[in-house]
């Protein structure tokens, strides 16, 4: 007896894009709203995906040499202030604990908004010599940062995060490291997320508190708007100063360690579900996805069905495929909006007669192909289309990517390119924060990032008219 | 040329247990202190362990069917106050985050001691009918307690811990999930850390805040003190009443679910080391050592032998074996004395005679026994020696264990025992709570559990000598 609930519906991203969003959030079971403003709860759909993000990206850190350690989450008032841009760049966003259960505590503690000063502290307790070095230090916890505005996946006061905290004898180490993090978080977001990355230095008016560098991997949203999907911070000596940090070099000669910083958070999930989703909710990149292939019966009544399916399931299961059987007794239209809200990769339909014909059917989630798959080539073939599936999604997205970015040459320009076609403006740029400010007052924009990949659009700053000899992206970012 | 650096010693546990314990978390790199009284770094070796008991536990739980989750760390007070024997318990231990950046919050919120109040919060939402049931939730986090002493893994004010958190339709199903899941626990501790466990219930005296039974897995240490390393919860519908959690059932009326809790922590690694340690260190049990074999090569600037020890690691390591080479340049006794310090199972050593035998040397840390291993068998033979490597730690815990079981038929002839030979007493209890406070008073113990595998010792309890039916275990706890 088939279940007759219906799919509720959600909002078209063309009427409003920051409902629909907010709609494939709550429909797809990802995120809930707890009492708190601005705190979320991951649900375990979505927790499933950070799993798989932190279990890839994991090992990339460990392939590359990094360790995992743990941390306090609170931070004393004293040890917070030691680097001065950092903490005027942080503490007017600090939750304070001043009670210890029935006691007021001398000195108040803030919950973790990262945790520079806590591995500085550490540091200075264990490194001694250049044998010492580098200490590659990664941590995968919560921070927390009390934001006036919140919305799921991009802007939690609390979210999932994993910070690297790295010291070198060296600045050319260290600026390796900046680099080679960089580099992994752009090929996990690209051959993992389906996410095209334009790759570039912050400016001084964008990078981290307390940071000599902020390198970003960027992304391009659906809606046109930017994403900073991952940043790698190089800081100098400048907190081994701060909280005298020394090491004795192979010249027998006290030295200041030379320290970077790297994370990426939660806010990517929102960044998957921006860049694949479309009108029927979540779409998935098979890489990422808790369930790559749901196996629908069809007739599922009917003598043999089910127990082929359970066999087709196996097959997948045994091939690495992470697969999983609908055979609730909702309805088979039901059934097919639901996953399609879930975004899983491929949905393989099997009834009476694909199983007298040795085969079944699968539906692409990314662009609705449908394939008759023979069952004795099953698991390759799977496969293949999960690799198919991954490709069409990035190609689109970087269709999407490479057909907007603008040049300009004027402010106004600028502003009315961002209007009228949205996406990243490039102009040639001073290097003047005022040439920054006036961008944001008259047009919107911050600036994304100075592209690696510097092309000479021209001599002079589209702001202020003066010579320029660096390229930079603008945009209207998330 | 030989670094010769010397290992420092470290305190006999003999003489002092407590400093041993001590040395042995900080000489081995399992955790360093931090600037707040009671909140501990966790360093890559004692984090490594985690991950590994991490790993294993998160691969049964999903086995049976639950599924992981991330809710907010903070608690609103008057959330927390929804349950009175809850709130009672823990508020005295909570730290209170009274501001928001610059701003006073107009309520009060505490860092989770627990997540009772929170799931069930969020289980209102989404607990409607009897087809959302059980709802089978755990998560992983750290957790906050302020108390007043702290102790390296022990006691922590900020702990890492899982939590698991269940509903069900009926009270049979949620008290087999308790009893599950404390299986679950009594196997991972005896077949994974070499741990054996008494399994048992606890007293009302000594169960969680709000739980109406709590069911708990007791370890005995080296020193004969318990150590209470894993609890399940039964709650009854007490925080679905008190949070108006309903679902329609089968029969169309509304009901109250049933719920469980249950947890493990990072004091099992407390309790790793108080099991297994010894005078050189710490002893891992092979399946949750992050390095199983350290590799250490003899006389290693002649000719060959890096080369040849470099293909026995990857040997180990095409085995699946976690297995690390040891080629710095500190002397051979400092090497051997560190990775013993480290608790590493197995050292294989393999010099310029070894090589010509087509042999190596492998040497148990649990017991120091040499085994000579022929190369051609080298993964096949290293795997059987961390199976009987295991097996030793776990027969000899389990002799410490069954050795120090005494049974008592007064508080005096409790008293006795316990001071002259430590270890469990066991005797036959009334059920009165006047006779725990007693115990407490007069005999310094606490009940650990009132055993599964009940023994009639006889008819009175032990303490007032009315009728008793139970019997009960004591003992002095961690």
């Amino acid at each position: 007896m088939a279940n007759d609930k219906k799919v509720e519906q959600i909002t078209d991203m063309e009427v409003d894009f920051a409902q629909w969003y907010t709609d494939v959030c709550k429909k797809a079971e990802l995120i809930d709203y707890s009492s708190i403003k601005g705190m979320f709860i991951y649900r375990p759909y979505g927790y499933a995906i950070w799993e798989n993000i932190q279990q890839e990206l994991d090992r990339r850190f460990k392939e590359t040499g990094h360790e995992n350690v743990y941390l306090p989450m609170l931070i004393p008032e004293s040890l917070l202030q030691k680097e001065k841009d950092h903490v005027e760049g942080f503490a007017p966003e600090c939750a304070w604990v001043t009670m210890g259960g029935s006691e007021e505590l001398e000195e108040r503690y803030c919950i973790r908004p990262t945790s520079e000063t806590l591995f500085c502290e550490h540091y200075k307790n264990i490194i001694h010599s250049h044998r010492d070095l580098p200490m590659l230090y990664n941590q995968w916890c919560s921070v927390l940062r009390w934001e006036k505005t919140s919305r799921p996946f991009l802007r939690h006061r609390e979210f999932l995060w994993q910070e690297g905290h790295t010291m070198h004898a060296t600045e050319d180490e260290a600026r390796e490291e900046t680099q080679r993090m960089l580099n992994i978080y752009a090929d996990f977001l690209e051959n993992f997320l389906a996410m095209p990355v334009v790759k570039g230095r912050k400016t001084d008016k964008e990078k981290f508190n307390g940071a000599e560098e902020t390198y970003t991997v960027e992304c391009m949203m659906h809606d046109k708007k930017a994403l900073q999907s991952g940043t790698s911070h190089y800081f100098g000596d400048g907190f081994a100063r701060a909280f005298d940090i020394t090491f004795t070099g192979s010249d027998n000669q006290l030295h200041h360690p030379h320290q970077t910083s790297w994370g990426v958070s939660t806010r990517m999930i929102g960044g998957i579900i921006m860049t694949h989703g479309d009108n029927n909710g979540l779409v998935l990149p098979p890489k990422v996805a808790p369930i790559q292939v749901i196996v629908v019966p069809v007739a599922q009544h009917k003598p043999g069905v089910l127990e082929k399916a359970a066999e087709v399931l196996d097959t997948l299961k045994g091939a690495g495929i992470r697969a999983r059987m609908d055979d609730s007794d909702n309805s088979m239209g039901w059934k097919c909006a639901q996953w399609e809200m879930k975004g899983v990769p491929v949905r393989l339909e099997l009834g009476p007669r694909d199983i007298e014909n040795g085969q079944c059917v699968c539906v692409r989630r990314d662009n609705g192909e449908k394939v008759t798959v023979a069952l004795a080539e099953l698991a390759v073939a799977v496969s293949e289309l999960l690799e198919q599936v991954h490709q069409g999604l990035f190609e689109k997205a970087k269709r999407n990517l490479d057909e907007h970015i603008y040049p300009a040459f004027s402010l106004d320009e600028a502003k009315r390119l961002q209007e009228e076609k949205g996406g990243f403006i490039k102009t040639m740029w001073c290097g003047a924060l005022q040439c920054e400010l006036d961008m944001k007052e008259k047009a919107g924009m911050t600036s994304r990032c100075i592209p690696f990949a510097q092309e000479k659009l021209g001599d002079v700053c589209a702001c202020c008219g003066k010579p320029a000899d660096k390229m930079i992206y603008w945009g209207v970012a998330y």
